[in-house]
Order: structure tokens, then C-alpha cells, then sequence
């Protein structure tokens, strides 16, 4: 449901989420960085394919810190043939493959395919090959499809936690809300009535202090004046902060002509 | 020019990308990183805000290696209103604060405001707090708006260099090519004349060993196995493999027999 795949609920997105497939990791150090950005992103089925130096490995876990929920539940398999067995989706992070014929996909459109696929009751999972050397031939040609990170061509290599990172990062957009919002403080918006109430106070002492000169003018300040406060969304502790100011303003009245001088 | 910001032109990139401006960084392994990070996503202009270990820091060269030119033009202020001074749209990566009015933006409508602005000619930065304390608040009111990167919220903790890489990232898809590609190997994709020749050759053996059987299914028959063929998006050198393929399963006839009961 579109729904229930907007919302934050993480229960699902573990459920659902790519098992993370490390192929051949050399540093625990990698290993528990890894864990943590799969945690970031709400991955948790991590796979481990003869890490370099045995499991399970202190380094790892002192890196993982927060994430050894994830290590805690790592598995490691003999060979990737074995570690993506009963997957039905796998896609592979490595360099393009200039002699097969395949499917690139950036990681947003890789996202989009793992969400597809899960929603039609796939199980996926994504390999990530050993830190420099990258994946063999024989364990990439496991892969459906080949995920490319578009990064500058002068300078495009990752770490292993940080490749992990971007395409769980892309994975988790899907069921996060993308759409920016405003943070109100304790307080609400003021509402049209109460800005309008400030506006007009303002308007009537500018014309007092003979700021809205030359009248033909003054539809144009006035205007200007209001775009500028209507465009700060000010709440309502705002607008009343505003009538303060005002008031502490226009209280010594001498001061009128230095706002004069200053326009 | 919407064709030059589809390119991969790193220059333009350089000179429009935003200013990343580090406040009081601890680390210089996290400087380093961050300057990593940056590069991979084209951006080049680096301010550092009174860097605890003081500048340069062989710490941060070390750990920076391909993207010491980032350090090498990295601009050191003692205060980040000088750091900020310039600059007219000012983001700020930080936790949301629930006592201010501002709006709050993911990454990704981050990317979208800096390019907007940038092509109006103006000059773009993000702010962002040293490890662990994050920004004080008398930094994060410089900015125009709030950077917010929807994670797990139960482990949503970045490093630095994480943090610039998702922002940077983001930035960097808006240059870069989203669509999928297929890679052909050095061999083109068939013609449907060179894929029509092998079903045509393929229906006729399987015909011959009994396989188009009843007449009744044989229409769907076909149809499922040229469906499949023109899935795979053959290359024109995958077709002559597979004549070769066929032409070897036929030459033994007494497979034929398998076949029947492989079915």
C-alpha cells in the first residue's frame, strides 16, 4: 500500500529492504562502517561471502557502535552463488562492464526496481565487491542488472560503507517523504487576520512618521512592505514580537528622523 | 543552458557548485573525508572555520590522497559570518529546531533551491557543525533554510564526510545523466531481421523434434519462447552464439528423446 510505504514505519522497511552482500570484505573497520549506513537506511540483512579475516570480527563490531543489531544477525556464506540462493532480484555495484551486454541503473532507478520487485513479493539483494579489487566476473554475472553511481568521472571512488551508504540512502527516499516543510517553533502561523492587523498598524504609523511619501507612491511601499513580512511566514508569537518592536519604536518620537535620514 | 548542466563538464560544475563550509571540524581524518566526498560530487571551494587542530593539518592530507587540490585551495576564517560573508543563499545541515520558523528541506529540494539560485547568478553554501556538537545557533541562523536527511529515525547519526557526500550527491545528480543505459560490449544490439533469422531457425528444430505439441499451444508456445529471446535484448554477436548453440544441440539427434522428457 502507497500508503504505508510513505510512512516511517521501519518495521516494514526491515522486512522488505535488499539484503546488503559483501563480497570478500578485507577491514572489519569496513565492515562495521557498512553496518551502520545500512542501519541509517533501515537495511538489515547484511551477508557476508568469506570475509578476509574471519567472523566475527572485533574491529567490525567496535566500528559498528550503534548498528551491532546488524552484525548480530550477519550471516556469511562460502560462495556469493550461495549468499543470493533463494534471491530472485540481484543487482551488483561494480564498474561497467564494457564486454556484456547489461543493464546500468543509477541508484535512484535501482531503487525503483528493488520497490517494484518487492511489491510483487520478490526477495532482492545487492552485491558489493571487496574493497579495490571489486567483484569477479563470475560473481557480477550473478547480477540482474548493474548499479553505477554517477559521481565526477576525475574522481568517482567510494569506500565500501559509503557505496553502501548512497544506495541505501536512495533506497530509503522512497519511503521517506521528499517534501520540504516548515518548522513552527511552538507556535502556529499567524493567521491572515492577525497579519493583517499588524500590517495596518505599521502602514498607519509609517504615514504618520511621513514615510508613504509621495502619495503616489505609497500603494507601492505599502505593497512591498507586506510582500516582505507575508514571505517570512511569520507565526503568531512573530506578529506579536513585530507589534513590540513597533511599539518600542515609535515610542520616542524624536527618533522618526533619523528612519528619515537612513531611507 | 539545460544541455550543458545534463553534461558531465566538471568545470561548469566547479565554479557553480556550493561552497562547503566546515565549523570548527575536530578531526583532520574527517577534513580529509569530507574533501574526498566533495570531489567525488564535483565541488571544489572549501571553507574551514577555526579547525581545532589549526591549518594545514597532515592528519587531513593524509586521509584526503586523490583530492589533496580540494585542501590545497581551502580558505580558513575565524568566524562563520566571514566564512558565509559573500555568499547569498546559505544552507544549513543541521537537527531541526523546534524553537525557530524555517523551512526545513531534504537533500534532494536542497539540490533543487542551490541550482535554482545558482542560475541566477547567485553564490551558494552549506554549513555544517563540527562532529558530535553540531552547529550553535547563533551559526545556524545564518542560513537561509535547514537541511534535513530523512533516515532511520532510530540510527540517523552521519559522520561529516557521510553527511557531505548525501548533500554533495544530491547536488551532483542534477548534472548527471538519471536515465538507465545498456552496455553492449564491443557488439551492437541485434537487428529484429537477425533475431526474427534464429526464431524462425529455432521454431523449425523444435518443430522437427516434436516440441510445437499440440498444434493447439504451439501458437502460444512460440510466442512465450520469443518473448523471452527479445527480453534478453540479444547483441548481434549473442545471436551468432546461439546458431552456434543450436546447431550443436542438433547434431546428436538421439538428444531429441532428452528433450521430450527434460519438458
Amino acid at each position: 500500500m502507497a500508503g504505508t510505504n510513505r510512512s516511517r514505519g521501519i518495521e516494514g522497511a526491515e522486512q522488505r529492504g535488499p539484503a546488503i552482500i559483501l563480497v570478500e570484505p578485507q577491514l572489519g573497520d569496513n565492515i562495521g562502517a557498512a553496518a551502520r549506513a545500512m542501519l541509517n537506511c533501515g537495511l538489515m540483512d547484511m551477508r557476508l561471502v568469506q570475509p578476509r579475516d574471519g567472523w566475527p570480527n572485533p574491529r567490525a563490531e567496535a566500528m559498528a557502535s550503534g548498528a551491532l543489531v546488524v552484525l548480530d544477525q550477519a550471516r556469511v556464506y562460502q560462495s556469493t552463488a550461495e549468499a543470493v540462493a533463494e534471491l530472485d532480484l540481484v543487482l551488483a555495484t561494480t564498474a561497467r562492464e564494457r564486454d556484456v551486454s547489461r543493464d546500468v541503473l543509477t541508484p535512484r532507478a535501482a531503487a525503483e526496481r528493488l520497490h517494484l520487485h518487492t511489491a510483487k513479493g520478490g526477495k532482492t539483494g545487492i552485491l558489493f565487491g571487496p574493497e579495490r579489487a571489486g567483484l569477479v566476473n563470475d560473481d557480477a554475472i550473478l547480477a540482474d542488472a548493474v548499479i553505477n553511481v554517477p559521481l565526477n568521472p576525475g574522481f568517482s571512488s567510494l569506500n565500501l560503507a559509503q557505496a553502501v551508504l548512497l544506495v541505501g540512502y536512495e533506497w530509503y527516499q522512497a519511503y521517506a517523504p521528499q517534501d520540504s516543510e516548515t518548522t513552527w517553533g511552538d507556535a502556529p502561523p499567524a493567521t491572515v487576520e492577525q497579519r493583517e492587523y499588524f500590517f495596518t498598524r505599521l502602514e498607519e504609523e509609517m504615514d504618520t512618521a511621513g514615510f508613504l511619501f509621495p502619495p503616489h507612491l505609497a500603494p507601492t511601499i505599502r505593497r512591498n512592505i507586506r510582500a516582505m513580512f507575508t514571505r517570512a511566514n511569520l507565526t503568531d508569537q512573530e506578529v506579536r514580537t513585530m507589534h513590540g518592536v513597533l511599539s518600542a519604536l515609535i515610542k520616542p518620537r524624536n527618533r522618526n528622523a533619523d528612519n528619515d535620514t537612513s531611507q
